[in-house]
């Protein structure tokens, strides 16, 4: 197969943007077809702007386009954890070394950052365009009361629900699953203080851990944090139960009374904005003939790692350098991308599910903050030889999310043993290091 | 909610026709929409008419609306497997214990008594209708080219790729997967001998186990076999590299001569029937409003247990039991069957992807077949405390699957060790089978 010409992409979110920009850059005729209207034009339409983490992983592939020192501008750095009982007391954790942080970020402001960057290269962005289907034999993409369209590649870039993927589904042996979770999530409002101040910490993540719930806060440049409570739609609590402004009042007040001082809007906002829900998917392939899903349309995450984002522009990242690696043989770079990249997109989804479950109940635990700070030390020791999970998945960019999740089933496994010793708590800091370090060497 | 007056059921196979005679004889108004022919007129289109194996469980719900009798008549009792290995020697297994069989079916002859029973009672068919989608608030069934029907109450018995389903796809939190397995199928023919005789032993299933895949074949009443071949889509041996008469010749020659001798049609045979994809599918809920799905449509499973026909049947049942029970007060009935019924669903989906290994691989290795004498015997000399893992989900209708998957996970653990003793196939009989069985009861 020769070069490409023409590629439609199919989404003009985070993920179909860069994709539109790499391929740009690489001289190809780019389309992007959008279901919705323009955001620059209609901001209103996605509802309250939220805030997304961006790390290394997503950074890295903004750098390769020449965006990271525009963003990095306007994103807030998040050092670590900041965790808050139910008596308000504090408790904050480093996500890494020093130096090391994630950035909250406004997901509409860097979507029209990528949006004006590839409309600014000679992409073409059509807005309003309900993608019907996609005949892969002929590489024509269907849109709602047009006849089919002929390119040379199309991308399915349009997220967990994608369109592009739904035809997927009427192929033979493509294998699908949506899984969701039990958990609900509701974004609430925390205000800007007295002269655009931040009422809680500013370069944190907050957490409010409650076990078999959580509500986090990410900040925001104009002061505020926006909370999303992650709540269980049925059972109690859940959002099934809180059925008054009373209950929702009396709620809040019992599970996060430092919280519920600085959220004036509570009861509007909880009323006003939707609970909607939280799914994992997984399919299989990824590509056929000349159509490739990529982002949430390959592997839609649950939102725990903050990954998915970063997941996606990994994606684009690595579909360039194969690109590059295989002077633009699609032939060859389409099998290629879904062999490399399933097993990943596999292991950040599981990883994603198991950090609610560290995120909500397990921040709170004694023996888990112990075993964190020997991690810590650990790490402090043989920054080379013993990385903790999370800054392997958020900060090693060069490592894939399946050896991180392998190397972190290896840790979890000598951590447990290293846990068992007698008066830990008062003893850690005479543990063997070197020891426990060379176990996991001797795993590899 | 009151008694539901007016049924649509989407499907006039097995499942769905079955379904529409229990519930017409419970009183209900009951509509089949068919997509396809009325096959009793148009017997061609299915093609090549194929056999199940009817069992226990198919068979108590057929004495249940009085139709067992009448199929027991032109069904073929198989009791147990016989093996086929590459020089044609044959080496047999029964199924349980004398006078325990399953049996070959036609699948249209058996449709076609369904369906003849239900129309006889006042069951309406209406057959070419293709439905769209449902309405499930309004309870309406759209079908291609006309406007909505309301309905009391929907059922999707419409198979592996309902259509019904289709609609749950669209509504929120809906868990769904499809998973393919890397083999295919292929049905092939062995024709009957002189004056209708049968040229393989006629009342077994046939298994030609070839470690990586299998062929097997079911007798017919015409002293005919339907052959299956499950192979590799892809790989060596693969459909993929049997490209040429001369690849299939050769391969069937080698590999199956036996059976190769009997199949004068093959290569025609080969070239002509559809090689076809084997799914494994699952979802929840399976109630929205006033609509269930059941049978395939619900739960699809690979044929490797011989019980997807079963397991909709014992659907059926089941909800005739749940409706007898709540007096046909369905909002309390629909619930309870679905929490009921999945995780017997997920159990006999595990137990047929499990039983593919046995039966291409595990049924020619002697410690296996070591293994299953000895559950042979603990099963004559206990026969209520050691019901060997067929049996229990084949023979024991009153079993759940999911009770019998667990308790054969708990045989096989105990089974692990006993294959440990030394010299065992010389001194099996001096066991100690009362301490075998009693570590069952313990661990119960």
């Amino acid at each position: 197969m020769s070069a490409k010409k023409s590629i439609a992409i199919s989404g003009a979110g985070l993920v179909g943007s860069l994709a539109a920009i790499y391929l740009r850059k690489r001289g190809y005729d780019v389309t992007v077809f959008e279901r919705r209207h323009d955001m620059r034009r209609s901001g209103a339409e996605g509802g309250r702007s939220i805030n997304l983490a961006l790390s290394n992983r997503g950074i890295r592939a903004l750098e390769e386009v020449g965006l990271a020192d525009e963003l990095k501008k306007v994103a807030i750095p998040m050092h670590g954890r900041m965790m808050h009982d139910k008596q308000g007391k504090l408790n904050s954790f480093a996500y890494g070394k020093e130096g090391q942080f994630i950035n909250s970020v406004s997901r509409s402001g860097l979507n029209i950052v990528l949006m004006n960057e590839a409309e600014r290269i000679g992409v073409q962005f059509r807005f309003d365009q309900r993608i019907q289907k996609v005949d892969f034999v002929k590489t024509q993409l269907f849109v709602e009361g047009k006849s089919g369209e002929s390119f040379d590649l199309i991308i399915g870039a349009d997220g967990a629900f994608s369109a592009v993927r739904g035809s997927f589904q009427f192929t033979d042996r493509f294998d699908y699953e949506q899984n969701y979770i039990d958990h609900g999530y509701k974004e609430l409002h925390i205000p800007p203080g007295a002269n655009g101040s931040f009422q809680l910490e500013k370069n944190y993540l907050h957490i409010w851990p409650r076990e078999s719930f959580m509500m986090i806060a990410l900040p925001n440049p104009d002061g505020s944090f926006t909370c999303t409570l992650f709540f269980p739609f049925d059972g109690n609590p859940s959002f099934d139960v809180l059925k008054t402004n009373a209950d929702v009042e009396k709620f809040f007040e019992e599970t996060f009374p430092d919280a519920r001082k600085l959220m004036p809007t509570l009861l509007e906002d909880f009323n006003t904005n939707p609970t909607s829900s939280l799914v994992t998917i997984k399919c299989y392939p990824w590509v056929r003939n000349n159509t490739l899903l990529i982002g949430d349309a390959a592997h839609g995450i649950v939102p725990f790692y903050g990954q998915g984002m970063n997941a996606g522009f990994e994606d684009c990242r690595i579909l360039n350098d194969l690109l590059s690696q295989h002077n633009d043989n699609w032939t060859t770079v389409l099998p290629e991308f879904q062999q490399l990249r399933k097993p990943d997109a596999d292991a950040i989804a599981q990883l994603a599910l198991d950090n609610f479950i560290e995120m909500r109940d397990l921040v709170a635990d004694a023996d888990f903050l112990l075993r964190k700070k020997i991690e810590g030390k650990l790490y402090e020791l043989f920054p080379d030889k013993w990385i903790p999970l999370y800054p392997m998945v958020t900060f090693m960019d060069n490592m894939r999310y399946s050896d991180a999740l392998r190397t972190g089933q290896k840790q979890k496994l000598i951590m447990d043993e290293v846990m068992k010793t007698p008066n830990l708590e008062n003893t850690w800091q005479q543990l063997n290091f070197p020891a426990i370090v060379n176990q996991l060497t001797a795993a590899s």
